[in-house]
């Protein structure tokens, strides 16, 4: 498979696209980004590096960060997390509040915002910094341990963050919170605001093509049984209200953030990210979607 | 209409009833409040009282004082009122969060938990010491400057407010709360822990029952039009996802509370209230829900 | 009270309202009632009657045929019907299925579409010719036999109504209906497709005025206990999901049709009904309900 | 891969497994099946067979029918199919209404209930005898045809079939029905009802995971997007409300039925069945779940 070639089409067949969607604006930080912004970068199982544009140039994760705090939860607790949080698909937006009043506070799956606060309790509760063993695993499987927050966004989401703050203490009230609804809250806006490029989200999730093994060193950071139910769960859940769509087009596990990331991977071929900040209508990157469901159409190969 | 002999066969028929229900146990406070507690005080547009049992002994008044709270909302800032909180039965629990979903963060009424935490918002805008604004407001219509905030009550209710607090941040993200949340709920938490007795209810309500004007003094406290309308709000949403129950079998606006009071009237006749702790499933006083339709029973009297 | 000189007033205030809202069109018999029509009769209950407009022509009454399909029922089977329905207003559409799924077939009271359904089919449970006793019901409580269905519109109705065939089939599924589907909606679609005047309207809902008596006769056809429930349902529940706005502004149990009817009543005083079609977005005469709320405002007096 | 140890394994391993679920008992024909039948074949893409037990014994494949209706009609129409019905998970029990009256009648994904009878819908509008091209498609992917309805499952479906008749005219309310209820209920109803054996399935799935192409003759029935797109929808939608826990354990594409079917693949490497009827509370096989969830261990293989 000639991936140089392949990006290489994609980077000309896109160059002149129309920009289609919105900048998120919930906060200024993420509202000043420009919106031309687009950077592609694929690391394969091999070692190889493929990438164009913007590629280089760190931004807000965001909601990609929830598969670093999930990976690093199942390390912590093991199967126990499940009691705690479900495995499937929402159906529901991503914030919403109404599936938990019938779930009794259990939430649909670590990816919905709900299920994402769980596993920062979980964090909360193991370890002693948990921001900074966040950013340990991140430095460990990526190899590079300059990434960090962005305080600035890490204090806005703080500010705006009224409707999370509404989940922690609604989840508090079935009692599947178990720390303070301050330090689960400082863990997820932090965690938000971690900023990475599409080379370092490329290289941390070689490890979910890799069975859960780093690349050069094949030390197992994560069973592959692990790495199985974590691809899993980005097919089903990855791409909020639009996880169907993704699946359906794309055919890749994947997941996304609102600040216009989107990384996916191939397992045992290659793992890729895309940067472009416009959202579609459903809080995905508009012109990550269209690239990657090209990347799977030029190679011919999705998981399905 | 011999509301003496009445009242004096309310005793003797339900004297021997067994306890059925179980008082509130979400708080220590209420948990231990004695399950055979019984009274009940009725004041007619005369002035003339009537009472049995432990009708002079105070209790937790609880969501009693969301129509306290309401009125003085309405006359500080009128028909605005009705831009942030509906007039509408809510068919779902009281302190059900989904329902705001759809509705963009306006409440159903000012009687589920999230109308009244928008009243209590109100009325933080607008006073500047809004706890004792609520409470000179009873005192006035009253004539009792003894009721006051039971402070362990209230910081009880403030320690295990988890889904208020999800409440009141939920709205905020809608922009329907101004104030700090801090703020909102402390006089929220103060507000459902005033202490009063029935003859202290029947006391304050007789103002609704009289066109909201003061018995004694026929000072206008309240307009026609605005007692009116408290009124019907008390008959469609003053108890919860029972409130056509209610109307159905006593047919008269009222207000209950967890605590086990209720408090109804009969617009120019009377305002009565009954206090026993132990709920039924949908959060009423068993006995006092009892008890009221056997009243309309006995004076063939209701509003229908 | 000089109902003459109120209702003449009315007549020249609302003289030159401009027409807002639509006529209802989903079937075309609807569609083409002129929507300038206006008329309005009220009868008080010494026998006096007062009228403007287009008070003696007839219309298709719609869901105001709930009210006697329900007081039929009620007499029919008694309390048992309560098992079947429920009395609690429902805080969505009319024609809604969603709650019937959570709550198991049982529909949230007998005014919504759901419940009008089970009403319908206690009916074809208890009479051989259910949709006779029905037209007997009426002509027996307003004296006039000349009351009858329009066969086009309840044809119309027949061909259009998917939703309420898929109500009926989603309560077969849980039990909550008895008879087959098409006997249940045959009599539905005939009920809502009676036809009668304000003045026919206003003679019928006097016996809800009267405590369940025929005025002239004072012959018993409903209990003073069933009178007062039926009310007490209006009230709750009589429109759609503006029942709570209807009682906040107008303070009286009343009931309203798609057709553009409304009728409204004040125990002991009064039955008075209201024609004009276009509707407001929540499908009640807009015309007739801000007549109603002037009609409490000029008379002062409303059952809060 | 020996699957022929394996499958040794995976039957001595299941040989002495308590039953637990309980056999679909709606109608009666599912009832009487004997719980203790137990079947597995899976078929490899280079046309290798392995099977043991019940493998040979056709039984109801009900909800695994709506795989092959999918196709026809995405043969049929195409993209076009995609405006009348959406790709993603529901969130919600699989003949559920209350998601269709948020969305306009347009179905969360063609396996529910809901959208399944709209693919039916599509095969009526473009044939001219939709069960017999069913059928016909059947035959032509197995090579067999002696594949057929059972005629006394399909009646017993039509008897019982309320709510699917609540659905249809549901839908057909908000437009998206375009043919009579009757003849797409009967379509359905006889889907549902046609029988095959673990070894049909298994020869009929085989072209999911050869890329729609027939293994023996390598013709081309659908093409590879299809293919790719129809596995998506099994992956994320093909377990009703369990989706996300079978992707999560098994990580392969499937459908359930609950006639006690499932059957799942592996593109490029096989198409397997398993047949046990007891169901789980999800309504899906229980030992096939976990006989599956083995396979994929003992394998360990899976797309993720």
């Amino acid at each position: 498979m000639d991936y140089n070639l392949i990006l290489k089409q994609i980077q000309s067949e896109f160059a002149d696209t129309p920009i289609s969607g919105r900048v998120a604006s919930y906060i200024p930080e993420l509202a000043k980004v420009p919106p031309d912004k687009f950077g592609m970068h694929l690391l394969d199982c091999k070692g190889r590096h493929y990438c164009f544009g913007d590629s280089n140039e760190r931004f807000s994760i965001q909601s990609i960060s929830k598969v670093f705090s999930l990976a690093l939860a199942m390390k912590a607790i093991g199967d126990e997390l499940w009691n705690r949080v479900d495995v499937e698909p929402s159906g529901v937006p991503f914030n919403s509040l109404s599936q938990l009043e019938n779930e009794a506070g259990i939430p649909r799956n670590p990816f919905i915002n709900a299920g994402a606060l769980v596993v920062a309790d979980v964090l909360v509760s193991n370890f002693s910094n948990p921001k900074g063993a966040l950013l340990t695993f991140i430095h460990e499987i990526t190899g590079d341990d300059s990434i960090d927050f962005d305080p600035v966004v890490a204090a806005s989401e703080a500010q705006e963050g009224y409707r999370n703050r509404a989940l922690v203490n609604y989840m508090k009230s079935f009692g599947n919170i178990e720390n303070k609804a301050a330090d689960v809250l400082d863990l997820y806006f932090h965690q938000c605001a971690i900023e990475m490029s599409c080379k370092d989200l490329a290289q941390a999730f070689i490890l979910f093509s890799n069975q859960g093994k780093l690349l050069e060193t094949e030390r197992e950071i994560l069973t592959s049984v692990q790495v199985k139910r974590i691809n899993a769960l980005m097919q089903t859940c990855g791409f909020y209200d639009e996880a169907g769509e993704f699946t359906f087009k794309v055919g890749l596990p994947g997941k996304s953030g609102v600040g216009g990331g989107i990384v996916a991977l191939h397992p045992q071929h290659y793992a890729v990210a895309v940067w472009s900040p416009p959202l579609n209508p459903n809080g995905n990157s508009a012109l990550g979607m269209d690239v990657l469901e090209r990347l799977t159409q030029l190679t011919g190969l999705s998981i399905f």
